[in-house]
């Protein structure tokens, strides 16, 4: 999906949520498999998302069984929706061919998250496929961004250094960041240095992180927005009504993002 | 596998010898299949190496198919030998627990490669498995570790702080650090940070590092490094001879590593 036709979309549903497919075989519902949840919860909240983003690890860890439930949720997403393989790769150049090959190619998601750890030639070979995206990781939600993410350099900390040298790699039309909600505060400072690139958003919902805040510091011209909710839809309940719930949680988020637009 | 064993087999082979399985279809000979082509290559080997590497990028590009591989190629590996998934994961915490599980459950390696650009959260729960390691990066041996990696906060570089941070959350017997051998003027004083951890060092080889070097800066009094050849050992042969090329050309580091020890 190319820059274009995702503002449609955003524009369209008035909506800038990304559902993540984080979906733990220990939390779903008894006598329900991974692959029909998906595709109940992937029903239930498709008029109010715009984007899907799995979890690779929670696929990944049930060997090649997990990798096919992960291609036919792909699949039954279809294309009127962002795809996402969060897997947060990055490795020596051919071996990172080797990663955008399997995300874009054998299973056809639109981005995959990457980590900037180990620099330039880990990165540009995501960027290097027509209408696919790198979505690198800046600036994270959990508690571990601390640790190295904020390393400062004169004035400058590591995750405005990858901002700014990613963004001499790649365009706001193949590169996408991830930015935690938990730092919304910082959302403002995040766009000076990438005024026009889309934000991947995790952290609002389970993890505490305000909707309006986010929509106040970090929307731009084009939304430039993705914001993820992953365990309050998935979990809204844990009964058979799980995907009902999910509904009713898309939409009230849907809602709140219809009013910041 | 605990530290213990493999200080014995380094001592018994006389080797410190990685073989990475960076198994490329585009490379193997025609007719060969990749199982065939790794199972080749680990009994032409085994004597002379004291673990195997597989890249899982190669793996997982291929779908499930690849994964049935991957779990093939462990298996037949067995216990003789320290097996690394280099696979450069890392997440928040619940995601990284996944991540651990794939790699040291579903398809039993004693390690995983991880990447520690998400902090303390996203490296630890690599480190609750009993015998089983996380092997993070610090210093890596591609052009693009310049981007980052040598990030300077007052006289600390950023894969300093990773070496010194990461050594607080983990031990010896449970972690060790990627430290490419392209940087082997700088294993000196990174063995002042870390000097008892296992160090696994690729770039010797295609990647153009020296052994001696290696050796003479990286080694401490349990050898304390793991030397990874891949393409060089792999493809020493692109005809049917592969295997005994292989043979030969392990053999060959294997004998320059003992004349180290």
């Amino acid at each position: 999906m190319n820059y274009q036709r995702l503002v449609e979309i955003i524009r369209e549903r008035k909506s800038y949520l990304c559902v993540g497919l984080d979906t733990d075989p220990a939390k779903i519902p008894a006598g329900v498999s991974m692959l029909e949840f998906n595709k109940a919860i992937i029903d239930a909240t498709k008029p109010y998302c715009v984007a899907y983003k799995p979890n690779i690890a929670f696929y990944e860890c049930l060997g090649a069984e997990g990798w096919e439930i992960l291609e036919e949720t792909v699949k039954y997403i279809g294309n009127d929706h962002f795809t996402i393989a969060d897997a947060k790769r990055g490795d020596i150049g051919n071996t990172s061919t080797y990663y955008a090959k399997t995300f874009f190619e054998t299973y056809g998601f639109d981005s995959v998250t990457v980590a900037p750890y180990m620099g330039k030639d880990s990165v540009q070979p995501f960027l290097a496929f027509e209408n696919k995206w790198a979505i690198v990781l800046a600036l994270t939600s959990n508690p571990g961004a601390m640790d190295f993410q904020l390393f400062q350099q004169g004035d400058k900390k590591l995750f405005e250094e990858v901002l700014e040298k990613v963004s001499t790699w790649g365009t706001p039309e193949n590169t996408m960041y991830v930015v935690g909600a938990t730092r919304a505060d910082m959302l403002a400072d995040i766009r000076k240095i990438v005024p026009n690139h889309f934000l991947l958003v995790p952290g609002v919902g389970a993890q505490g992180g305000s909707l309006e805040e986010v929509a106040k510091y970090g929307m731009n011209e084009n939304v430039g927005l993705l914001v993820n909710a992953s365990r309050s839809i998935l979990y809204a309940s844990n009964g058979s009504d799980f995907a009902s719930a999910a509904e009713k949680e898309a939409k009230s988020i849907q809602l709140a993002m219809a009013a910041t637009l």
